[in-house]
């Protein structure tokens, strides 16, 4: 670690009243000094947005655990712009972390995760990111376990020359942690969602929908997230934002239609 | 092709008033039954986004073309949710087509592209599908140079055995057809948004702020999409949905930390 005190960027998807971030900050406060910034209200599933076509609000907050804290209008993603733009005062970050969500976000759901997304926009800025989720939705979950690990990933993180820029997605069983097996490295398991709409009527008989489903696993690889996860490990999967499919850039280059 | 008339499902970003659907509509009509729905406002840059905290309103709209169409309260990636589950009613699609956005998504632009995310959901549904783009942010671009370019991609795409489930990316120059040199394969370009906030005073004195910034592009390879623009050649990346990086998992898995 460098004899500089860390810069560290913490945010979230759930918002800065979730319990999550709470935890988050308390376990890497020691670290170093911290900016906080997260969205002003819940912000799962917003994958990778920002926000173009109006404009931002970013509010002070009352202090979380004696720390300047700052909510915004916006995404996850708006709120790693805002952190590093705006209110690290033209420090450099040394690393951002993200959550820790109410909820996993292995597998498929790395694309629809703001907590993810957020990590990936600290690495796009080339700063080590890593994105932490519990397996448990409720506001009320007991983060006490993931304290060590979290801990174990930060100081890993900070440890590592900058040039790594190391993005990580860190599931986190729901378990007590001597229950937990230890920490695997996975790639993402292959899965998808299968939608429906619960179709409702308001009181003018007009139709809206609620969007649920049932996540599909199509992968049965013992060297994935979701494998980890089943068997009490915490997964870490590095991840990227290249979404190029190199495989079939030479089938592709072989169709007679493109040459 | 199949001798079943195929069915498509016909997206966009910018909104179901946007002329880039309605040039797509009128380049794609021929090949198939088409099923259109589109966001019911601008959703540029809303990336993999769903919509999970609140129901969504799908809606009937003046016929495009003569077809029935639909627009959604939602994002992009909820418009495919609602072309597959309900307004195909049990049939199966055959081809997602999105666009034709008004301006690139080239190289970085892919992971904040509405356009592009309903593209990679169609293809995590397991139906072959394809993102064009125009390099003009104008609502009056000249969307004639892409009929070629889009019927050529269109065929190729519903030619292919449905196992392929290619997700293409295809970026269109902003140039009369007879100076477009031909389509490329290639591979996303390594580029980022270096942003900035314009801070600006409401009437009570109170900041908000504007998102911009700046393209930064950090790869000079002959075989990536900006390079293929520049040259005035359509690029072609095939996209997916898969974040691992690979490359990682081998040094973290070397971390002591880890074991």
């Amino acid at each position: 670690m460098n004899s500089k005190k860390p810069l560290i960027l913490v945010v979230n998807d759930d918002g800065i009243n979730a319990p999550g971030i709470q935890a988050l900050i308390s376990f890497v406060k020691s670290f170093g000094e911290l900016i906080v910034v997260a969205p002003d209200k819940p912000q799962s599933g917003m994958g990778h947005a920002i926000t173009m076509n109006k404009p931002l609000r970013l509010n002070k907050v009352s202090s979380i655990h004696g720390l300047e804290s700052y909510s915004c209008s916006g995404t996850p993603v708006d709120c790693i712009k805002f952190g590093t733009k705006v209110l690290a005062k033209n420090r450099e970050i040394d690393l951002v972390v993200s959550g820790i969500n109410h909820g996993l976000n292995s597998s498929i759901n790395v694309i629809y995760s703001g907590t993810m997304s957020a990590a990936v926009e600290g690495a796009l800025e080339g700063v080590p990111s890593v994105g932490f989720s519990l397996d448990n939705h409720s506001f009320d979950a007991d983060f006490s376990a993931c304290e060590n690990i979290v801990q174990t990933v930060v100081k890993f993180l900070l440890d590592k020359p900058k040039e790594k820029r190391y993005c990580l997605n860190v599931n986190i069983p729901n378990v007590p942690k001597e229950e937990l097996n230890g920490i695997k490295i996975c790639r993402q398991a292959k899965a998808y969602w299968d939608e429906r709409f619960v179709e409702r009527k308001d009181p003018f008989g007009e139709s809206y929908y609620w969007l649920t489903g049932d996540f599909v696993y199509l992968d049965r690889g013992e060297d994935t997230d979701i494998w980890a996860l089943k068997n009490q490990y915490v997964s870490v999967v590095p991840t990227k934002s290249d979404l190029t499919d190199y495989k079939s850039i030479t089938t592709l280059r072989d169709a007679y239609e493109f040459v």
